[in-house]
């Protein structure tokens, strides 16, 4: 691999550890040993025979660089890998081994037990950020912010809903995953053209064997050609990509020095910027965002190879290996950082009241339009709603106070009927909120269900 | 657009009527007088407001040009449809037009009423699919075909089981967008911001009472920028894609004039060529295999456009539109096809059986070192299983044959002790199908079990 | 094609009119009619045979619909267009018809045919683009903005030198087309499988006339299946995308209401929201970004079907033909918003001016500090620059008499040897542009260059 | 990175060697070096600082386990390094440490620097390949083989233009990536924000001055967020990974067991199947295709990141550097193997003759009928040249000779005007190659011009 300095920055260090090339051997010689007690259950090798496999392959230790080198002339890792624990083998178990599977059977299986653990920390990572999610929708249910559409500012909203449109994105991700997870990952198993040649009526029964064994889901059939389980788990995957990157790329937009509404947590050197003293940048945000991206493109390399020629593709499958395990190291990356955001987010209430006001009251306009449409007209009605927030902004002056004054001057007759206490409350960000605490309501309770 | 002759082929003929522009007006508006009616419900307007604006609408030839003409300056279609449709209605009316909505709001939901419908023709044309498969299964399951890995002959299988993993892809592919559809698709409705500004804890009950009144699915909250439905949507749709390209690419390649076991089903002029009269090109693969190159391209527009800014998309949801309703089209078109061809398909089973034997046998070259093994040892069983093979397919003689003499010339002592019939069984590709049977009988069971 | 609502917004309208189906038949007819001449030319037809059939074609009118009816059939557009002209030639002339061509040299040599004019518009558009860019560059080579980094304010620099950076990707992306355009686009002709068949040695000429009559390049070989011309001339399309897409981000986020350093060029209608109608949208920026991630979508399309086999794509080079066209005219309507809005551009000094002082003097710290560090030592100057901008954030007060103020109360030696009048020139943004002039001139002579 | 295992089959090792970490720092150092000297050079620094910079850091060994930690804090590996080589210089140089520069100068023009030599790499394999071509169509400028569209035999043509067809693309694709590596790879030098603030015009000069000091092309301006360069590298590199592709497409396609017209050069150990010893799998083409399928997932990643938000990236520019290096690694990976391809490529004309036949003259039906209208009228040539290839078929009979009894039976009166001699040559594939000849000569010309 090229340089890991410019891709380490963006996948999780602890998943890192569990998926290097040991960890693959090991993952290669559960499915051989699941394989091997599978058909000494089922009477095709003398008891005991697997037991001794475990023993002598467990204690060896595997030369991973003689495994690599090896790689190139077959295709694929399993190749080599089988060659060496077999010449590690004693003579007499030798014809025991790999006993009617193919490559794609190994590297498969061991794929996706390699990353069942890893479904369980994304898992786990997502629930964190639920659980800080819903504190922080708890706590701003009612902490008027403004709503931007095209990034201008639209209408009033709690920051509350806000964090809920996050939390909605990743839950919902997350169950879809936690859905394939539940149900489990599927062993491979059928063997040379999927039919389990050689071993009959017996193949599916040995498949559903060493799946139970390795802890992996039992498939209808081998799929070596349909390929749907991938396609699912990399899309659900992607995904959950999406929400984060969707959450990083509000709080990076709310972090800026002009807006300011947010901040990402600080902690020690974390994005400074080595030339400007006066930086915090958000650097897990730029992480995410990274992380998100390069899983699309795998994904895309993935949703690209899903046609494979006949019994075994030919490179379509093998495309598959990198873009899957790296997009789950990925993710991992970025839940970690998604959730240190969630839990340590920065939340500055008086700027996003501060940034209510600098339109001078204009995002108020429809509201107190509606407040004076009964008494002036729809159109007068926004006309001056319009006009006053013109002035306010330029005069800083409170919005309604320069509504009471035009009133005053423009409709004397009106003036009268209508309070400052009420231009007041029409002009108050903070009452026009819409379903705001509803739907955090909503959305906590949601959330809570699974 | 530009041409549709270079975007037709590919798509459903039937589904494109429904989709064109007439139909997404019809669905604007039947959002809006949903929504309409939620509002008369609630109390928003008087009695008989919503069925008058029906009468008035439903009764209006929408002027879809002048739409089309106004949707550069807003940037979507609900602007203008929303303004033709407000000038249309009668003076008193039109305070109660599209009350509480934002353009997203309208568009998302009338995309998801329009697609709604081509998911349940989805289904069907699956559901065609899996009757055709089940019968061809059924019919093959003991069918000998020879399995190919990286497009090389490998080891004997049944083509009741190379249609299982078409069945199986198709399959898997349909429940996943099943499940999609049985909880259906979601309405929009959140107002500008998302939090139905103005309509405070009513807004939620509002959104729901739309969602029934249009059939669609109530979601937690207004999904405006959270786009998990739609990458759902897309990347279901894109793994029937991946399943029908499957097919089409095996379809292909056994359709191939050196190999020629199966064939598309003849149709007047349906791969003709018009300079090559001998020629019959799979037309419908090719077919298949665009629409699906031409989804993955669509998804991979979607799944990165997963994070959108705050509370509206400043493109990123824009670019949904035609990709999402595209895939649709074109996936339809591909099924249309895919149940066509499995409906009709020739197969060749002598074909299959010549091509079984172009080897010489070395594809049995397996199961006859076996049946040696115990009298050879397995290094001398296999050499002589490799060297028969070799003579057969040069002399074209039987490979039982060739085995016979080349154990009498070389091994006289062992000759006695294996039967020619013994060497013809082990060298019989059809008594070598491993699980084929049990495997088609397992899916079958599968496939009808929902 | 689904509803042109969802498209038409993001493609160019002129552009549009002259890809219809019509244009695709007049191209298709085009290529015919130069073979037939090129045959003529060659002695194989009698003269005068294309000048008949030049005025029996043109003079018809084609049926589109009937051609759209049975592009289903042969998988692509030329076959019933060919049919449809050949019946409507008088008897004699038919066997001179479609002469030694295959399908594919019609389609793809119409589609050269349709995008050429395409290009030429694109260049022009993207000539506007630069002469409006050089202006604002000139206009702005000193005006003073914040640089903002990963989002955050970070050092001063001129907006000049922001024009230039989108002008310089414009320009770069604008070359690497035009070579392509200059070079020509290639026309195809190579017959059933690329060789000529029975035209022996001809046939390249032919082919080489063909293109000359058409206005096309001539290629080495026919290029059937090495899809390398087009490759080229989507990446070079994408990049101009990309190009167009980075001016559209940007603009759009400076037009953020907190921000609002520029703006879209105001138009009636444009950006307006229905309801809030204190709001003006960025939409053309909105609708450039919504083209440039559909172009990539189809980019991917094109980029993932590069191999075609053998010598004739089996879906790959159908699925090329709407995502070509797509991009072209999707290109061409976001470039037509991209010259509008550097034309037309609103540019605001003065919130440039208020934007850098928001940090209270923070992003002058290292300037300050450099100022300081003689007197002071490095990490005392750093340590009094960023308290003292702490404090004229909080206060409002000039950062430079802060420094001041502060200097003498902590160094009261020093504060004798520094000026208020070096502390406010350290502490000016207009006097910190680094080489922004210079970038300018030096960016103006190369786009000038050209 | 998770396990390279699963991504080593498909790089280069000889690149990789030369892409790890220690050669980034290098590059990163070779970067800050040069800067270093160039600030000497316009006397920013005493005279002999950057000699004594580079006797101290040269000689140091990096710590790159602590620089990779200390990445995640920055977002990117320059932070720790400059650090790390700050602190191991004496406490007098620190200050000319880094002068102007910003980290994406140094990462920017670091990975410029690193994959300069690999450009040149890629040249030469191309080169190899080139020449490998041009000796095979040469030699088999004649040798006729079927050519085939969408995989159905079509007509004759000479293997020496399938070849150049494959070389045609490969060259296309070397001279548009040659004309980059020609030009340069750009330098990065701004600063924070790409201004050379505080350096003024003297800032040009400097980033000029560095280029021309690492060898890299000077840019007319900084480019941190016009990727221009970055698009058009991965753009060219991912062409010639889609000509690559096209070639092992074509190769595996003709190495199937059925047609067996090539066969990838034989090697120890490559191809071979643990458990299928007849079968030689093109394990070859199985690594190109996947190489070119990840090379264009990463092109996705690239296109989709290339509007760069203002001064810097907030992840679009981050998401470029795995793929951008590991896409040259996976090229420079399947162009060994393109290389090995066309060197070692067994070509088996005799089985090329066989599957011309196998149709029983069909594909030769086109001239027959040619041959035979002028005497029975092209509808009734056409069938009887359609019924013959039928029975030739059947019978395994020549086809001339069913030709001449048909001929004989339903049309005597013609019979003797047309001899078994003229129908033999009529129906002699060797005689149609149409301009194969001349393709070849063609393209050789071309092919050796540059």
């Amino acid at each position: 691999m090229p340089s890991a300095l410019l891709s380490r920055p963006f996948m999780s260090q602890a998943a890192l550890e569990s998926c290097r090339d040991e960890a693959l051997v090991k993952s290669m010689l559960a499915f051989e040993l699941a394989l091997a007690e599978a058909h000494e259950q089922h009477g095709h090798m003398p008891d005991g025979t697997s037991q001794r496999m475990r023993e002598v392959l467990e204690a060896h230790e595997f030369d991973v660089e003689r495994i690599a080198a090896g790689v190139a002339s077959g295709g694929n890792a399993a190749i080599p890998f089988v060659k060496q624990a077999r010449a590690t083998l004693p003579e007499e178990l030798r014809r025991y081994w790999h006993l009617g599977a193919t490559s794609q059977d190994v590297i498969d299986s061991a794929l996706m037990h390699l990353l069942t653990p890893r479904l369980a920390r994304i898992d786990e990572l997502l629930l964190r950020c639920r659980e800080s999610a819903i504190a922080l929708m708890r706590c701003h249910s009612k902490t008027p912010m403004v709503g931007r559409t095209l990034m201008q500012q639209a209408l009033p909203m709690a920051f509350g809903v806000k964090v809920a449109q996050w939390a909605m994105g990743l839950e919902s991700a997350r169950r879809r995953l936690a859905a394939l997870s539940t149900a489990g990952l599927p062993v491979q198993f059928g063997g040379a053209v999927g039919v389990h040649s050689g071993w009959g009526e017996q193949g599916l029964a040995l498949m559903d064997d060493v799946a139970q064994r390795m802890g992996l889901a039992t498939p209808v059939l081998p799929w070596h050609t349909d390929r749907q389980p991938v396609h699912a788990l990399a899309t659900a995957v992607d995904a959950i990509a999406g929400a984060a990157d969707g959450l990083a790329l509000d709080i990076a937009l709310l972090t800026q020095t002009e807006v300011g509404e947010v901040s990402e947590p600080s902690a020690p050197g974390m994005g400074e910027s080595s030339s400007m003293p006066h930086k915090r940048n958000p650097v897990r945000c730029a992480r995410i965002r990274t992380a998100a991206r390069r899983i699309h493109g795998h994904t895309g390399v993935i949703i690209n190879a899903m046609a494979q020629p006949l019994e075994r593709g030919l490179g379509e499958w093998h495309a598959e290996w990198a873009p899957l395990s790296e997009m789950v190291l990925l993710l991992e990356g970025a839940l970690e950082l998604s959730a240190e955001l969630l839990e340590g987010l920065e939340v500055f209430p008086e700027r996003m009241r501060a940034n209510l006001a600098i339109t001078g009251g204009a995002i108020m306009a429809e509201p107190v339009a509606g407040l004076l449409a009964p008494q002036l007209g729809v159109d007068k009605a926004r006309m001056l709603a319009s006009l006053a927030s013109e002035q306010a902004r330029q005069s800083s002056e409170a919005y309604s106070q320069v509504l009471e004054r035009l009133l005053a001057e423009q409709y004397p007759d009106v003036a009268g009927r209508v309070s400052l206490a009420e231009l007041e409350k029409a002009s108050d960000p903070a009452l026009y909120l819409g379903s705001s605490e509803a739907q955090v309501k909503r959305a906590v309770e949601w959330l809570d269900s699974f």
